[in-house]
């Protein structure tokens, strides 16, 4: 075995998206359809959703979309409530759906298994067939994305989202895509390739050299964006991430913006962009360090609807923290006390 | 009009909150289980609290509340999926509650106004009954909290938790509170008391005065408390708080904690305590500086069943949040950048 090399896990993975993208449109799309027709069969009332870290994100991008495009209230469920305090909700009409890249994580299956004996109809989003967690579920999504090999999720987290999208249009129109909405999805690997060809977003890596704490906001979806920019942040580099959504940063935490505060803010080309105007006007009061990401910003990304954004807004993000960590001297593919599965009851 | 003294407001505020709970008690309690009967008879299916900032940490609360004692799947509407990308979810057999101090976000009032056109049953938990929430919602709490003087939320926050405790525990039981139930919350005011008198926690501040970030943490009905000393930090001392449920901390976060990272960790006398068991053990492991919060512990607070703690373990954290800001120089009755009020579309 020759001498690691810092990072290169998770370059590696990082380059490996688009074409995880591409691979669920050419061999996931029979199987996403199939299980899309199923629930818009079933015609759950409400879906709840339960993960943990990077997969918490994805399915927070997936709640955007069922309550936005499917018209379909969400929750969260926490795990504690029925693993601890053995909690057991009337889950009739409703379909659980458990993401995880790994399907190992102990909590989440017993979520399933439970919301299953009390009358949900339940799914897995997982990156492992084999794992529990689709064994638990009536209906496995495989994400496809291969071996991951660093730590931090970049590849599995993007195939989450690409996955849970295919998904939910497809349960929005039946069961297969719909061809306008296929062809807007086979745009997404070639522009995932050239965004992550563009070196801007790495380029800045080197002021973060020494902040302890960067900021990071997006409104609707957006959001989750900010949430797992931050979260890979606190994991690569040890940096105090601190994500808010652009209205919730307005109550209370824009205290803690001051000139020597960075903040990364996601303002795509539509209503959350729009609306992220305000936010980034209150932070220029505060002279805050204010680093933009979307169509025309610092860090420019393609000007697509904002629920394609989360797609490919993470890219940069994943490069400008991949060179942050190793501008600190960090191995993201190993961080400290951190190991790929994490197993909560 | 006298020179202000800083943190006086605050001061003034918490020591309030033991009278706040006896007013709910007293003057509180039949209003609520009047409202609380009604919800009983409608038997929603599930229930989506919307709320931000402070009010978003009590609306968990009663979310595993809801979960756990009613038993029914609860959600957490995103305001922005509404009030920006105008998604228009099936709410019938919902009920959609919102909470906040002042009544008066319009995005809070807009998410109630669509969730009632859509078939929902509509509920606001507020502390000004003549707010345009509370007119927007078929049903009101009013909290009672009376004029609150600092910026930052402290009674407003736990009179919340009170009135929201006192519904929920009204519906399970069809409107009134049982006996028994009753007989534990009169205990709480007493028990607040006696716990604001100990001068454990504003004695520990001193030593956090050059942290620049604590990380807060706790699980199931501790996770709110975690959340809300994490922002009542950001807030007053400009310090990057860091909540996480003890199970997420494992899932990536654990990786920031080192000697210098300061950890304030909810375990209390129940699962949820147990459970942060093995949290403190890898907290241990990396050597984390951590302060716990419970009962027989550092900051020592009443061995209640873990539904009732959120009441109680609030109130040191506050009082240790509050000498924090002053001895950093802050005044937290008016933090830089804030208002009492923040609007939000």
């Amino acid at each position: 075995m020759t001498a690691h090399q810092a990072g290169v896990g998770m370059a590696t993975d990082i380059a490996e998206q688009p074409a995880g993208y591409a691979r669920l449109l050419d061999e996931g799309a029979g199987a996403i359809a199939r299980v899309a027709a199923q629930i818009a069969e079933w015609q759950p009332k409400f879906v709840l959703f339960t993960a943990r870290g990077t997969s918490d994100h994805a399915a927070l991008y997936a709640a955007y979309l069922t309550e936005i495009q499917l018209g379909i209230p969400v929750g969260l469920v926490s795990p504690s409530a029925v693993t601890l305090f053995g909690a057991r909700p009337r889950f009739a009409d409703a379909l659980v759906v458990g993401v995880s890249q790994s399907g190992g994580s102990p909590d989440l299956v017993e979520v399933v298994r439970v919301a299953r004996e009390q009358g949900a109809h339940t799914l897995a989003v997982t990156n492992n067939a084999a794992s529990p967690l689709a064994a638990a579920a009536e209906l496995h999504v495989d994400v496809l994305a291969g071996h991951e090999r660093a730590v931090a999720a970049t590849k599995t987290y993007t195939a989450e989202l690409f996955a849970l999208l295919m998904l939910i249009e497809g349960v929005k129109a039946g069961g297969e895509l719909p061809a306008d909405e296929r062809a807007e999805l086979e745009r997404i690997p070639g522009l995932a390739e050239k965004l992550l060809a563009d070196p801007t977003a790495a380029e800045l890596a080197p002021r973060y050299r020494f902040a302890d704490r960067i900021v990071t906001t997006g409104r609707g979806y957006a959001y989750p964006t900010a949430r797992e920019t931050a979260l890979k942040l606190m994991e690569t580099s040890y940096i105090a991430g601190l994500a808010f959504s652009g209205a919730d940063l307005l109550h209370g935490p824009l205290a803690m913006t001051d000139p020597d505060v960075p903040v990364l803010a996601v303002a795509g080309s539509g209503p959350g962009g729009e609306s992220m105007r305000e936010v980034l006007a209150k932070l220029g009061e505060r002279r805050a360090d204010v680093v933009t990401i979307g169509a025309g910003m610092t860090i420019g990304t393609p000007a697509v609807d904002e629920k394609y954004a989360p797609l490919l807004d993470i890219l940069p993000l994943q490069q400008l923290v991949l060179s942050l960590a190793l501008a600190r001297g960090e191995d993201p593919d190993a961080p400290r006390g951190l190991k790929k599965v994490t197993e909560t009851l």
